[in-house]
């Protein structure tokens, strides 16, 4: 039969530390202390699997498990000779929920359970502490009635703040012992006109309820929003622990604390914590009282204090990592209620890993595990202060991380012109791909619309830089140059403040802090990652600026470079422009010969400039390989947009003015007619471009080979690798790779060097996933797109997903956003079907991943089960990517450990 | 060692009839007639391995073939006992292409080869015929200069015409010998000229060339856009024909021929064609001179004449098909000198097919694969009557069949006003969804812009209407109302006609003719179809007169009907448009369920309209099941175009005016603006409309089964099936279901009567096809949208795409329009792996499939492999597809045969 409830007390437990999946994490370390002798009030825990059966019953308690934990109340009275409800020996216990992944605060506790009229009347005769006595009470009755019955719990401190006031008191400790009874009164007569009936006063009854609105707490809306947030699945539900009331409130000797056994903010191997004397927990957490740094506790009670420490160094011992631990001191005793590893910062997560790993506690490969890779973004950009206040205006996604602090512009121009003398940030509706100059300038990006993939949140992370992206509250008003947020208007020149890693819009200006990546202990754990990984990791960078600072990042290569920003340049794009007006159709074969010859005309101005760029990426990178996407976007993203050309005509018109600028707008938006599509992701893009119109294929290769040879003049080693976008046909790839192959071998002869290359292909498209064999007889490499292999598999555009994305994940029909974690059952089957059947075809085949998941931990999981050469994300993901890559390989070695076993 | 060269004669040939891959349509032909036993001149043909081979040795004839043909010619000579080149005994051959499959008149001939100066005189003077042996060397003369030494015809035609206006003839016969002979010196310095060497004298010398010439002419335009428009892959090559010559102009007891069996246009059994006396070939085609009905022949030469007839029908039978035959009379003496298998309309395929089958020559299977299932078209609407003639302005896509006369509108209100009285035809740049009353007047479209699948095409043969898309020669003004192709502009109300069988767009007036679906023959055929195909044929209809029509053409069902038709409606739209208003988000709970209660409001009005909708369908269908897909397309369709009201509201701006009706846009404009996206293709539609608003579906769910029970009621039948659109994920069809079975209960609950009914969904993104097992357990049924699926598998717009598609059709990138032909390869996989993983889950599992591939041949092949239960198309291609299906299972079933002889 299955076993639902666990004793632990007395020196031993049923259950163990490993039993987190049963017990639940709090029940699982009290059952771990226990058994290791140390003073733990006893109690018992009700299995998770009890909660999953108690919402399966239709939230009733089924009838076994009743009679198991009643059994267990049994043992527990018999133990401390104590009786629930008892007057002469009353037990107390607490009521605490516990869920396998710790979820601090979200779901419900009662303490003092098993107090009413006639026990705490008793007590307080026994104690001759009847202040204590009644307060527990009234305590507890305010806790019962709040989560159990779900009575607001302002109509209780209306009653509370009441009799205080009534007697002029201003602290709680000042009310006598009569003034508790007339509270209670109040409270009682609360419950009553509520619920209609008197407050339950059977603790055994009590006991009932509260395990159940401990289950049900599961479901509360808090707890289901902190699962979402941290990806743990609403199956697993929570176990209850009902544990043997200790009190820190029972005069001078008695206190409680909490405390880590290191560091949490810093990671400072210190003892660190604070209590209060005569208190319970919740008064320490309140704030109504100041607590003491733990280290005065050594002046009060030294046996205590002695006891704590060497407890606490035996568990964070015994668990290998940092201890978050809860005690009270009853009566001079002391008690452990609770011990788990401690959240920390990313700071503080990499110099603990790193500082337990010199000191034995930890092999090197288990300090791996011990950082989350995202934690890492705390220490490459810039951080809000978190001790000083600030103003949170909204909360968009958190799309880029760091803090930024600047002056609000609302056009790229005016953050150009402003950018040259102040701070500015950048606030749009969207972004698009003109905006870059202005992206360029501002120090943070804020946008009304768009997901953690739309192009602000890309580029930004891409050049390292804070964003906070879809903030729906804002309504961005371009024209009136205001933002509005609420009742809140912020105009230009204003200042705010960013938190990209939070997603916080603040108003004013914030205080930021600089982190310090290079630090030692950082550059250990890189160290031991880049031994353990697999996976080799390299940058998208598309200038030499970044391309450095993903070298400086460890990036072992540029697996994405994108010429199209090269194009947006103010002194190119009338260039670009000059050839986009020559993509006309015509039948006649002179015609198009002419406009060839005037496309031709525009690219040879633009030769110099892209072989000056691909010059400064081999320069950067100078040994490594630089992937060098060719020309990828839809052309009309190069000329104005089309309603806006549409409205400046007819306004034109409409004033009746004539002349050569309206005739030079219809000209131009003829040509943008021309381009229009209406689904521009899914047209004239990729190498589609490269095969209606060659010859831009053929200068991008001639810039990269004429820059690669004239590197290795000077001793540059280039290793350029020459990338087709948008492939879906293998047919596609062997016409673009045609003009590569001739190009370069014209350049060669010119320039009298040879540099190696290789041609290949990004898989972005079901259709090149899905012909991946026939590809590979012509690719060299194939790198996984998977931002449109996502878009294009769920038929679904990261521009325009925002809404529809967090309706779906909030309905859990996704488990995460599939543009921020690689979708394993989809789009994950499609990479791997293709990296399979593309080594059967060409066993040498490189593979890797450019798309914005290779920087995402669980994503780059995936490309290592599917046995990718590498990953490539944005320069200051790179730490992020290594570590990530290094935790996958050992937990898969782990695992052929266990499957081999 | 392989054969490149096979002699045929003197009674016996080294080929055979079955022996098309190698010798070509006519050297199999020529071949199986010798071993016949029948009148042939004898001659060899060169193998198309020959062919491929000179391409691959760089366009040069391989010395072995060269050395292999001059035997045959050897050989030929000792047979005929005459020579090449010699003036007394002279060997005249003619030079032919022969193809694997017929390309009537795509590459090219030379007769006569073997003249020269010294063997005309030597004809002139044996034959006492001087005028036909120098026209017979000035023909060849011509003939080689044009097609082997590349000079244009109008130059030696320049000459000819200049010597009979020298003499002031009208007629060639009218030229003496001498004019021949002074023609021959023009010519042969016209030779000079041009190639700067004389012309070649020397037989041996001709033939080589010529040979080659006509290899070459594999390559030219005409035949390769022949062999793209006719799937012909460009692999195959050319055989060439030497034959010896014989002439029908060696007098008055000499003629020349074409014929047919019987009758290509109508089927009609009768002995049909024509010749003349004292000609060749080409003046039969040419019109110079009024070819004679062939029954004449008796009168002429009564033996040859049944000799003639004797022959083909004995080659009818032999080949158990209509004979194409060309014969030619030699001083009395018949030569047959081609035979093959005779192109013929619909009708007359579908007759001839009929006839056999009853005669007993063709089993009724056999009969099945005799008609190619397009040719169907011919027979369901109503076409241009050939017989007369036209004058075409330009050439656009053969979007859906069937001849259109009518007066041009260029906007669907237009064409409601106008089409009240008089046929219209609607011209647009492209058609949109609020185009389709105008489309539903109009007796033919023609757009500018899209494909084979764009809007107007697939609306169109969803109404067998008429269609020519995507002409890109018309430039279509619709603000001027003016449609300039060329120098032509015509105006609204002008006449025109469109062919949508052929795509062409015909000035003014052209003659049409409606043809007899239900012809005895027509339904012969499709009972045998039936009786032999797996594959179940359903339409995709709207409205009950389609549903009607499907019904009449063979339906077994409705497989898709497209709910937002009926959304389009006048009375209704503004309906629509009131619960699109209050799509708002909202993070205020109140607003929210205020905007709900206003959607569901306008909802309410939009039921029993809907209810009668479906009510007409099922009882258009009773008995039969009809599938039902919930709302699909992005809301911003339903109303007004986002850069319209942009110029609406910036002009009234710009001319300073105020007021409600400005106020009234701006707030349309941030609906508008509030819905709009890059890329709607990917955006907010299919379920996805149903899971932001569920009301929609349950509106929907309500009208379905509202009318199924007041069917039932009235002892109607309704079978519906409840189609969730565009799923990626189990998760959203469960969560639509759920709302679908909540409903349908409570509907059958509040009507006292219970209908049958399934629930499932499209597979139109590759991430279903990818999880199709998981969907399966939810799905009842599943339907392949392939437009969607090809379009997101792709990477591609279907509304975008029409000039890519011309390129990588043109460029063999893709060997057909991927959505005019379902690409076997990636989305033709999904559809296999989704069928075979979604019947693995559920192992009843009902799939068809609803994109237009459905009624496309080819397609269906695939989908019948695939092991669909169903295909679903237009009302109109309901006969072919029951035609491909039954094609596509005799096929099969023959394969197996073969597999498992």
């Amino acid at each position: 039969m299955e076993k639902y409830v666990y004793f632990f007390g007395g020196g031993k437990a049923e259950g163990d530390g490993a039993m987190k999946d049963v017990l639940g994490g709090k029940g699982a370390g009290l059952a771990e202390m226990t058994n290791a002798g140390l003073p733990v009030p006893p109690g018992f825990t009700i299995a998770t699997s009890g909660c999953r059966l108690y919402f399966e019953n239709g939230n009733r308690m089924p009838e076994f498990i009743a009679s198991e934990y009643q059994q267990a109340l049994d043992w527990l009275e018999k133990l401390l000779a104590q009786e629930l409800g008892d007057p002469a020996r009353p037990l107390l216990v607490s009521v605490r929920s516990g869920a396998k992944f710790s979820m601090p605060g979200m779901m419900d506790t009662i303490l003092n359970l098993g107090i009413n009229d006639k026990i705490a009347e008793a007590f307080a005769a026994r104690t001759g502490n009847p202040r204590w006595a009644y307060d527990s009470d009234r305590r507890f009755i305010q806790m019962f009635g709040n989560v159990v019955l779900d009575i607001p719990k302002e109509e209780f401190e209306r009653i509370f703040d009441g009799q205080k006031k009534k007697r002029g008191f201003k602290l709680d400790t000042e009310l006598a012992p009569e003034d508790l009874k007339q509270i209670i009164a109040g409270y009682k007569s609360l419950v009553r006109k509520k619920t209609g009936k008197d407050f339950p006063q059977d603790p055994r009854v009590q006991l009932a309820m509260a395990i159940e609105a401990v289950f049900r707490s599961w479901y509360n809306e808090r707890a289901a929003t902190y699962r979402r947030m941290n990806k743990i699945s609403d199956d697993l539900g929570t176990a209850v622990n009902v544990q043997a009331m200790v009190f820190g409130n029972m005069g001078a000797t008695s206190g409680t604390g909490v405390g880590f056994t290191r560091n949490p903010a810093t990671g400072e191997k210190e003892f660190y914590g604070e209590f209060l004397m005569n208190a319970q927990g919740e008064d320490v957490v309140s704030g109504v009282r100041t607590p003491v740094h733990i280290s005065e506790l050594e002046k009060i009670n030294r046996a205590a204090y002695n006891q704590l420490r060497e407890i606490t160094t035996r568990l964070e011992k015994h668990y290998k990592d940092v201890q978050d631990f809860e005690f009270t001191i009853q009566e001079g005793k002391l008690y452990m209620l609770q011990t788990r590893n401690g959240k920390r910062t990313g700071p503080a997560a990499v110099k603990i890993a790193v500082e337990m790993a010199k000191e034995g506690l930890l092999t090197p490969l288990e300090a791996l595990l011990r950082v989350e890779p995202e934690q890492l973004n705390q220490l490459l950009h810039p951080v809000l202060d978190e001790s000083k206040p600030v103003k949170v205006l909204a909360k968009g996604l958190p799309a880029s991380p760091g803090a930024a602090v600047g002056r609000v512009v609302f056009t790229a121009d005016d953050a150009v012109t402003r950018g040259k003398t102040q701070p500015v940030i950048l606030v749009r509706a969207e972004t698009v791909p003109d905006d870059i100059h202005g992206m360029e300038v501002a120090v943070g990006i804020l946008t009304s619309r768009g997901g953690m993939t739309s192009h602000a949140a890309v580029v930004t992370r891409g050049m390292g830089k804070s964003c906070v992206a879809g903030c729906a509250e804002a309504e961005v008003d371009e024209k009136r140059k205001q933002l509005r947020i609420g009742s809140k208007v912020i105009k230009e020149g204003d200042w705010i403040s960013l938190d990209g890693s939070t997603g916080r819009v603040i108003e004013g200006k914030a205080s930021t802090r600089e982190p310090d990546p290079t630090s030692g202990d950082f550059a250990t754990l890189m160290k031991w990652a880049d031994e353990n990984r697999e996976l080799g990791v390299r940058a998208n960078a598309d200038i030499p600026r970044d391309a450095l600072a993903a070298r400086r990042y460890g990036a072992e290569g540029i697996g994405l470079c994108r010429t199209e920003h090269m194009f947006f340049a103010k002194e190119r794009l009338p260039h670009v422009q000059r050839m986009i007006m020559a993509c006309k159709d015509t039948a006649d074969a002179k015609e198009a010969a002419k406009y060839e010859k005037e496309r031709r005309a525009a690219l040879l101005k633009l030769l110099p400039m892209q072989r000056k760029d691909f010059f400064g990426l081999f320069e950067a990178m100078d040994g490594l390989p630089v992937t060098i996407r060719t020309l990828d976007p839809p052309l009309h993203e190069f000329l104005p947009k089309r309603e806006e050309l549409m409205v400046e005509i007819a306004v034109l018109e409409a004033k009746r003015q004539k002349g050569a600028k309206l005739s030079k707008l219809k000209r131009l938006l003829e040509v943008v007619e021309g381009l229009h599509e209406f689904n521009p992701m899914l047209g004239l893009r990729g190498c589609r471009l490269g095969i209606m119109y060659p010859e831009i294929t053929e200068m991008q290769a001639r810039a990269i080979f004429e820059a690669a040879c004239d590197c290795k003049k000077k001793g540059i080693e280039a290793k350029p690798e020459v990338m087709i976008p948008l492939v879906g046909d293998v047919k596609e790839l062997a016409l673009q790779k045609e003009i590569v192959n001739r190009v370069a071998s014209e350049v060669f002869k010119k320039k009298g060097v040879e540099v190696d290359y290789l041609v290949g292909t990004m898989i972005e498209l079901p259709a090149a996933a899905l012909s991946a064999g026939e590809i590979a007889r012509e690719a060299e490499f194939f790198s996984f797109g998977t931002n449109d292999l996502t878009q294009t598999t769920f038929g679904l555009s990261r521009d325009d997903c925002g809404k529809i994305i967090n309706v779906y994940v909030s309905q859990k029909i996704w488990p995460a956003d599939p543009f921020a974690v690689l979708d394993p059952k989809r789009v994950g089957r499609l990479l791997k079907l293709a990296t399979k059947e593309g080594r059967e075809s060409r066993a040498k085949l490189k593979v890797g991943i450019c798309g914005e998941h290779g920087g995402d931990p669980a994503s780059i999981e995936v490309c290592a089960e599917a046995g990718l050469d590498y990953v490539s994300c944005s320069p200051y993901r790179v730490p992020i990517a290594r570590l990530a890559a290094a935790q996958s390989a050992v937990k898969r070695s782990a695992e052929k450990v266990y499957t081999t076993a």
